[in-house]
């Protein structure tokens, strides 16, 4: 057993799984459950995700020696400060949340030295979201970065480290700033350009033709990507804002640049670009 | 049998697929290829998806009654006015390019009125390339969108629409200008997004900190895009070029639009963009 009493703030797709998980390996000894909705978190029970509930933050959390953070990113702040006084002292707390950076400053300066903070983001599937889409298996083989910082206590660590283990997942160890970078630049810009896109094509001038019925394997993608969650990904552009704007920036100065060269009819240097990025793909992906 | 002789002009993975089901369905008497390179047309014939081949175009259509242009849509031109003078009276030339508008209306001006043109674009798997990679089954189910004009013969669009259903392809007819605005919102601005997307990726600022080997699922639906082949989309891009830079133009609007909404942390806003897109799927896809 890593922990005896892991509660999970906010039982959904992500919380749910590593409850269930967390059960089926017995890394811990008890799984609780708060959230603001008692019919979630009923479910979350019947589908044992969860052993018991609490829709009271302080006697959900008053117990636990692990607490997972698995709201959205924006209700973090306000639900460290509400813990603060109940928290048992040496708590772990981590997260779930798709963006790092200064939300793990935040929260190191909120929770210690009563807690020990430690950033966690779960790399898995995001289509659907709910706890009736959770499953024990989710984290086999997904990766998990975790983004510890010289405040970050090292036992705490371990620790986590050895929970997303057993989940199933492929733990990394980066800088939360740099991981913000790094997922502004494989998650966050591919789905803000898949939003840009439908979006474009709900445009009067181009929905006029009724496009999407002839949808080809090209916007198959980008429909998969832009059916996600649309309060997550509000939540994530808005917490890694000052990445994204810079990637905004970047991919529009990409698109300019090949804008430019259809209208010059420069077929080579469409070629070069077309080329590389096919090679990205063999070589890293 | 529909036709005596069909000559396809390059005979790669569409030009390939369309002899073999020809062949396996005895659609025509007799399926000949033309090529530049013997050692492709060699394989084609290995493959079955020939009988045999020329490397001389007259030769090559001097007897046919079909003829497929299935080459890069920039060549279509050339050719045409090579295949002229030995064209049999009455012949059905029929092309696969994916872009059609002007290109139906030069074929129609060359050809006419020893032949007769009917524009088709098969939508069908494209991410590999190749004879090698023809099969029989490529368009069971796929859709083949033909494009008459007012200058269509009614009895040739009737042939090479039944062509198509018999390779099992769902066959749509429209206005060759009305097909490039469809294909160019649901096709090629979203390998454009992609080709940018990984353009932006490959830019020194991002690619320092070696982001591909994080890659999630957001960016693999992409780099599956970006990896067709590069000659193709050079040709596309070129070949609708009015179309394409009129709908990059409103991408780009779109895209400022969502960045101008992170910058001013409008939430909602964002919101209902997302939800928007993720109601385009549902509904029409």
């Amino acid at each position: 057993m890593l922990f005896k009493q892991m509660t999970i703030i906010g039982v959904g797709l992500i919380g749910g799984s590593l409850g269930l998980i967390a059960k089926q390996k017995k890394l811990v000894e008890q799984v609780v459950g708060y959230g603001r909705r008692r019919g979630m978190l009923q479910k979350a029970v019947g589908l044992s995700a969860i052993v018991r509930y609490f829709l009271s933050l302080p006697k959900a959390i008053e117990e636990a020696d692990l607490i997972v953070l698995a709201t959205p990113i924006g209700t973090f702040e306000k639900i460290g400060r509400e813990m603060l006084p109940y928290l048992k002292k040496g708590v772990v707390v981590t997260d779930v949340g798709s963006v790092k950076g200064r939300w793990v400053e935040k929260m190191e300066s909120i929770l210690s030295p009563q807690a020990f903070f430690v950033g966690g983001h779960p790399v898995a599937g995001r289509e659907k979201s709910g706890v009736e889409a959770a499953r024990a298996e989710l984290f086999q083989g997904s990766r998990c970065l975790l983004t510890p910082t010289d405040q970050t206590d090292s036992s705490a660590l371990k620790k986590v480290t050895t929970l997303w283990e057993k989940a199933g997942a492929n733990v990394s160890l980066m800088d939360p700033f740099d991981h913000d970078q790094i997922l502004g630049a494989v998650s966050h810009l591919p789905h803000l350009a898949a939003y840009a896109l439908m979006e474009t094509l709900a445009h009067p001038k181009i929905a006029r033709k009724k496009p999407v019925q002839y949808s080809a394997g090209g916007l198959r993608d980008f429909t998969r990507i832009a059916a996600s969650s649309p309060e997550m990904w509000r939540d994530i552009f808005l917490s890694n804002k000052e990445v994204m704007v810079e990637m905004i920036d970047l991919f529009q100065e990409t698109v300019e640049k090949i804008k430019k060269k259809i209208l010059d009819e420069d077929g080579e240097g469409l070629f070069e670009i077309f080329d590389r990025a096919k090679e990205i793909r063999q070589k890293d992906v």
